[in-house]
């Protein structure tokens, strides 16, 4: 956040070989995501998204067609997302990296820092999803290039491949979210960070999250032997926005709620045992999957 | 530019192996010269430079020290430019890259689109230095860690790892010059960019470049084995100023002259032969240094 006037702006990096892998996703997805997984800062802010600027370094094996579809996937994000991608810069380099920088409005910044006790925590978009994604990815080579026959298996192929930062989730914050933060690195993950900078304790409800787990999560996270519940509090880049207000927000669902801090654990889940600390693993985005 | 109220915005990165190389500079360096790199865009714009955020790509070698001193280097910088890092991020990788992104705010910004025919073409700063200095580094392994007896040779190595974007010769620029650029390539390359985006030739007065390029150039070019005005004309990374103005700036120096484009080249150098056309052989930092 600059200045009063609410002008907001941010930038994140996209590494081949820790944020996406070649094989994985066509360039124009991996244009894609990196744009969103920057505009998504904006959203939680509750910014409205004005202009972009992307910086490249570009391997050796990124011919023209590549970076051509690399582009389309940038300008395709940034038409959904209203912020054109106004200039850059293109290097050579060894790895291939995708930086954005985005400029935004927001006449009333939401920040990490203002949540309060007894705010109920709420929660908009998918979590787990992109996870159990990249778990097909990493876990199946045959479902990279294929067809995918299974819908459930394509909803999660296509949460991690085209993620869509939550700006009209976003609108809603302003005026109302005393904190916000998207989910990038985890939701268990961002919401301690949430806590921590807001100096209270959050308390996320198990069985309130496991009613919006959702089909395509419990088949996937079935066929990949995992439980669906910890692919949601540990998967990343979901960009689902997380917020802590005093009453639930529009479009958002409620799955926690926020408590003072007395020492101890910052983070909490509460489930039939009662609440027990919950130490987020966090989300190294190939490793965890 | 990004809109009537004179917000301006630049985004630059610099990639280790491209770049630069660790056993070239210290840390500190690399982190001062990827700020100013940055900084540089608003100075040819005629911007006051606001704010800025850096975005890093760490290779494993980067220890926490490295970390610190690239973050001391552009905390320095940025001082000195007036434009605190507010925020940015890490990443991972295997190719260690700096992004830095800056606003600034040009009431009058300058374009490199407007130079006229009949404008003075002067400049502000050396051209030449750094390419000298980059010179050094490469020929002579002994000169990167070793004290540096010859203040000429030092003169050309500070150049090169510690370059000062113009800022306050930009703000001569607001509301007098027609167009601007600075330096990052060599000065052939960037005047003809400019001559290109102004639709005019440029004249570049090769007596005029040998009266300005001093003796440090002069002393390290013949080290070197090269043409001082070469180096001048090509080499990169000084940050010098070039302007297109109906009359000389204050604190520049004339170097040549604007005249109508009736096709041919974009670019000429006078010399006592009388006007040839230069080309610019572009500044790939280290091989042609």
């Amino acid at each position: 956040v600059l200045d009063p006037g609410g002008l907001v702006w941010t930038v994140d990096v996209q590494v081949d070989g820790t944020h996406f892998k070649p094989a994985w996703a066509s360039w124009e997805d991996i244009g894609w995501r990196s744009f969103m997984a920057a505009a998504s800062d904006l959203a939680a802010m509750g910014a409205e998204p004005a202009a972009a600027l992307s910086s490249l370094v570009l391997a050796p094996a990124i011919d023209d067609a590549a970076l051509d579809a690399l582009a389309r996937g940038q300008a395709a994000a940034s038409d959904v997302v209203g912020a054109p991608v106004v200039g850059g810069n293109l290097a050579r380099g060894t790895e291939t990296s995708i930086t954005t920088t985005l400029l935004g409005r927001a006449p009333v910044p939401v920040l990490r820092s203002g949540a309060r006790p007894g705010d109920v925590v709420c929660l908009a978009g998918s979590v787990g999803l992109a996870a159990a994604g990249l778990g097909l990815l990493v876990q199946d080579t045959t479902v990279r290039n294929a067809r995918v026959q299974d819908a459930h298996a394509a909803a999660c192929l296509t949460a991690w491949r085209r993620p869509v930062a939550r700006i009209a989730d976003g609108r809603a914050l302003a005026g109302l979210a005393h904190a916000a933060i998207d989910v990038s690195d985890g939701l268990a993950h961002d919401a301690e960070q949430l806590a921590e900078a807001s100096g209270v304790r959050i308390v996320l409800d198990a069985d309130a999250l496991r009613l919006h787990l959702g089909d395509d999560l419990v088949a996937v996270a079935a066929r990949l032997g995992r439980d669906a519940l910890d692919l949601a509090l540990n998967g990343g880049e979901d960009y689902a926005l997380v917020a802590a207000s005093a009453s639930l927000l529009p479009g958002f669902v409620r799955i926690g709620s926020v408590e003072a801090h007395e020492g101890g654990a910052r983070l909490l889940l509460l489930t039939e045992r009662g609440p027990e600390p919950l130490t987020p693993r966090g989300f190294d985005h190939f490793l965890e999957a």
